[in-house]
């Protein structure tokens, strides 16, 4: 039978273990911010939202709203009308952070894209995330909410829908065509800067951007389980 | 100069031709209805509305509720927690409905699909579906639903999230694993009844059900805009 000191010192052991355990768990929880506006592209902001919640990264997904006011009741009505409620909005986000979280993604859409390229909060947010040389992810038409933003990321390597190369090239970016069989799909990443082409790249968007913040293996279990590949 | 008389006729006329051309685009546009409940896989919801919706389809999407009382607001949380706003509720849509959907769309997600087998409204609708020969479209875990409302469909091939091919096997339909190169992708059709694998399979599965009801040539022209294949 185990004394009453030695018992003390078993819980006291258990409890160090427990503790340890959950900051491993918890420091290894890693934070995303998913923008959407009305007319943003619901399968690029869908997909990449549930495949990081797959990869158990924990995804805000927060409404960009036009000046001060806007929907109270946090519904965007997406670009093919598919209604889409936000977990908060920006502002909100915004005043509530402490510490940036580890990617900002921004989906497109061209009505949404729009929308977050007049935003200041936006352009204030991604730099910001570029300071502190965290991830910032697009996808579609979503890179020229960037370049919108005082030409953030100029000279960098990127992608997007193939109709706004030319705009993104005249704004001082490197347009890449990415391949179907680079090891990310078809993304181009070049240092804290993910960029992909549009709605059926969204995978590939979502699984690198997984990898990237949760690393490979844990990406390939969740492809294989969407049945990816 | 025109007389009065042959003017009212070119008016007339130009009315008449006015009419036919609406009738022509009235006919054309084709109704879907989709599904939905808490605990719905959402990637598969909102990628099959959007590319139906891209095909110019008319898409509805239903909230299936528990009962007859339900949230007020429409929203589910989906099974990777995005929030999802739908059109109508299940019982309204019914209530106002003339003419049968030309299609009923039932998406996978596990707690989505099981409170589908549970309502009795949704049994019924797919019955009358069927005994119209109007398609049945189910993803994932959805074709489990035809099994629950007493094995609708029951001795045709269709395919599902393969962890559910022993249950459907048992129930009496005829699994099959689609190829990856088949026509219309990794879907299965036999006659009215259209069945697809899972999220990754979720292209398919929207671009197989736009092809079938407003042409392949379309839903090719849909799935280049998106970037697929």
């Amino acid at each position: 039978m185990l004394s009453l000191v030695s018992q003390l010192k078993h819980i006291a052991s258990i409890r160090a273990f427990n503790f340890r355990q959950s900051s491993i768990i918890m420091a290894a929880k890693k934070r995303a911010l998913a923008l959407m506006a009305p007319g943003t592209e619901e399968m690029e902001l869908v997909i990449t939202v549930d495949v990081l919640r797959r990869c158990e990264v924990d995804v805000t997904v927060a409404l960009v709203q036009e000046g001060e006011t806007g929907s109270d009741d946090l519904v965007a009505r997406c670009s093919r009308a598919v209604n889409v409620k936000a977990d908060t909005t920006l502002a909100s986000y915004v005043q509530q952070l402490g510490e940036l979280p580890d990617v900002v993604i921004l989906p497109g859409g061209l009505e949404g894209a729009r929308l977050m390229a007049r935003a200041a909060p936006v352009g204030e947010l991604l730099r910001r995330q570029n300071q502190e040389n965290k991830l910032v992810a697009a996808i579609c038409a979503a890179p020229t909410v960037l370049a919108a933003h005082d030409r953030l990321f100029a000279g960098r390597r990127l992608t997007s829908y193939p109709s706004f190369r030319e705009q993104l090239t005249e704004a001082g970016y490197v347009w890449e065509d990415p391949a179907p069989d680079s090891p990310n799909g078809r993304v181009v990443r070049d240092g804290n800067l993910i960029t992909s082409l549009g709605p059926a790249t969204s995978f590939d968007f979502g699984l690198t951007i997984g990898a990237a913040l949760v690393g490979q293996e844990v990406a390939d279990k969740v492809a294989k389980g969407m049945l990816y590949k």
